[in-house]
């Protein structure tokens, strides 16, 4: 199997599931049961909570463990809604932010919320002006994506973060899911709010995730109940899932420090290679993440395309996985201002660290095999 | 060791955890890939979810899986409210519900909503006559326990289910976090909206879930995104998770037919000799739930008695475990109407199919033992 949807998600790593299956099986007490019992698998919590601090350079009372990223940003951006809108009902966000985001600011227009949904460019990028220009006395919060998950640009956070500081009363958030692990990113002083993580894109288990949420942020809890994980995230941790999540991320650390130059290489020879085939257009920009290779091939089907090389067991996605049971077209493709035929016909190679050249290869050798062999039949 | 705090958290059943274990190693892909490997994984989500309607006996697409109880609470009762608020803002619940169904409602309050919490009697049992005159116009939810977590009392159900049937323009939620696995609950006609499952009380895993909606209801998500699960509950299925639910759903199932009146006779041999014991004071009603006893030892700390026991490889607790870093007092003993005293003092013992009469006998002598000792040294 050359597996390369690596940004809808990932294989757990085994020892992640060995972590997951110890817990489970020997820790399963209640962490706030008051027995000894529940004395130690709340040392456990304790324990994976500092680690995922250290790992990330931030205080432990700053982590949150949630059930993924979807989680994340849905706790952030209507958390911070609801419980700052007598301040203001203003909120900016990006035109090509996950659906997550997207559809959590959406919904918040039912509620009397005003969205500003910033442009990008070509690339895939927002403007820091344009997003400096459109803060108002009533915006509580900007909410931008890191990596984006479809064509992998990556947006000007620290520059953001700078204005964000300028403006203490608004709140700032981000969608970290497919930056985490590829592309480092620095907590301290950096302006940012609020940060989602999530452990299935990083070969931990699905159903486990982190949000990062600094010591001055107050919000409306999306989950009331008996108060755990300091009131923001109610109900009985998932102790196993939590260590399972903190050894996910400890491995994708290690990897990212070593292995990221490995990712580029094998990245740029994937655009090389798809630059040299005919009628490919490649919509990543050139300074994406190290992770995603977004393109099209007009005329071909994506969903054909993906058919086929499933059955020679390589798997590749179109669009985000998230939204590829609706319309065809690609949102976020033609953000960047690309035509239709480009947003409705675009596919994605996504990345891990378990990839080989050797596997780039022969991708490419059955995607051009593919090519020639579908326009055969169209001619 | 000796476990009796299975209505904290219950031990995974070694089959629920390999299936995890094999989804979540074999089945790894998004099950909206539309790859192959995403198409299997999507089906052993559905197949799932199937057997999930089967053995609650209702349709498949009435099932969500969640990532617990207090989600699935939180879920019922704020997506209730925030869809439905144009109608009304006034919701009806008990003084004797769990925090995740209590606080959910509370945090409503700050929203503008306006909440009845009914008193219970000294049973630990609502008032059906009083629950259908708080009815109002504006009334959108009623949200009642099945039963209660602390003294194992069971609420009417079905009559108040009648009284929901009357008023269709309300929606009539129940928090089955307790029962499920204990009590059979029938569904259909049941006038019965939304019901919350958990999969950690069941022997299943932490982290897990099952929420009830009936195909009538429509609520405001708590998570926006990828239209997962109906779009009522956004986000990247853990389909390990949803098949160990199952799992755990069907092996509880089938103890539930067999087992139940082993124990039941469990719970009265406790209650006979706990009765024998001087001082003692039952506060589990009569016709509570099979597996739980809750009593009070008045003049001892619980905090001691639970450490003497652990110290003993014995496990029970003092409340709920998700208020028991808490006031020390019982909300739910003193809402039945038992003095301060007894409400600071309560112990609660809850059975799982796994105790034997062994283990009970064990625990009275020790729990003898440890009441003269500290009797001793109080005098
Ligand atoms: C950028 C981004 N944000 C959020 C999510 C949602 O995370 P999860 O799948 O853990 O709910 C995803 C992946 O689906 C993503 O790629
Ligand atoms: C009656 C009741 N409702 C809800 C919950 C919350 O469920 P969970 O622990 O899965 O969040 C619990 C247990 O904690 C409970 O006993």
């Amino acid at each position: 199997m050359i597996y390369l949807d690596n940004s809808a998600t990932t294989k757990p790593h085994p020892d992640v599931l060995k972590s997951f299956y110890q817990v489970s099986d020997t820790f399963f007490a209640n962490p706030s049961s008051i027995h000894q019992l529940g004395g130690e698998t709340e040392k456990l919590l304790l324990k994976a909570k500092q680690q995922a601090a250290q790992l990330l350079h931030v205080e432990e009372d700053e982590i949150i463990f949630t059930s993924g990223g979807t989680e994340g940003n849905n706790i952030a951006i209507k958390g911070i809604a609801l419980e700052h809108q007598n301040r203001g009902k203003h909120i900016i966000t990006s035109e090509i932010e996950h659906p997550s985001v997207y559809e959590a600011c959406k919904s918040l227009e039912q509620l009397g919320f005003e969205i500003t949904f910033l442009p990008v460019d070509q690339n895939g990028v927002v403007s820091v002006k344009e997003l400096e220009q459109s803060i108002r006395k009533d915006t509580i919060l900007i909410s931008i994506m890191h990596v984006n998950n479809e064509i992998g640009s990556i947006q000007p956070i620290k520059e953001i973060g700078e204005i964000a500081k300028k403006h203490p009363k608004l709140f700032f958030h981000i969608d970290y899911v497919q930056g985490l692990g590829k592309i480092p990113l620095a907590f301290a002083n950096s302006g940012i709010d609020l940060c989602t993580m999530s452990g299935h894109k990083i070969h931990g288990l699905k159903g486990t995730g982190i949000l990062y949420i600094n010591k001055r942020t107050k919000l409306f809890p999306l989950f009331h109940g008996g108060e755990q994980e300091r009131s923001i995230r109610s109900g009985t941790e998932n102790v196993a899932g939590a260590v399972a999540m903190v050894k996910a991320l400890r491995l994708i650390k290690e990897r990212e420090n070593v292995e990221i130059n490995k990712m580029k290489a094998l990245r740029d020879l994937l655009k090389i290679e798809l630059e040299k085939i005919d009628d490919i257009q490649i919509n990543s920009p050139e300074a994406g993440a190290p992770h995603i290779m977004n393109f099209s091939v007009p005329g071909i089907k994506p969903e054909v395309m993906i058919h086929i090389l499933g059955e020679q067991h390589i798997y590749i996605s179109t669009k985000s996985a998230c939204s590829s049971k609706q319309t065809d077209e690609s949102r976020i493709v033609s953000a960047c201002g690309f035509n239709q035929e480009r947003a409705k016909t675009a596919l994605r190679v996504s990345l891990s660290y378990e990839n080989t050249e050797e596997e780039i290869r022969i991708f490419l050798t059955k995607l051009n095999e593919a090519i020639q062999q579908l326009k055969e039949v169209m001619e």
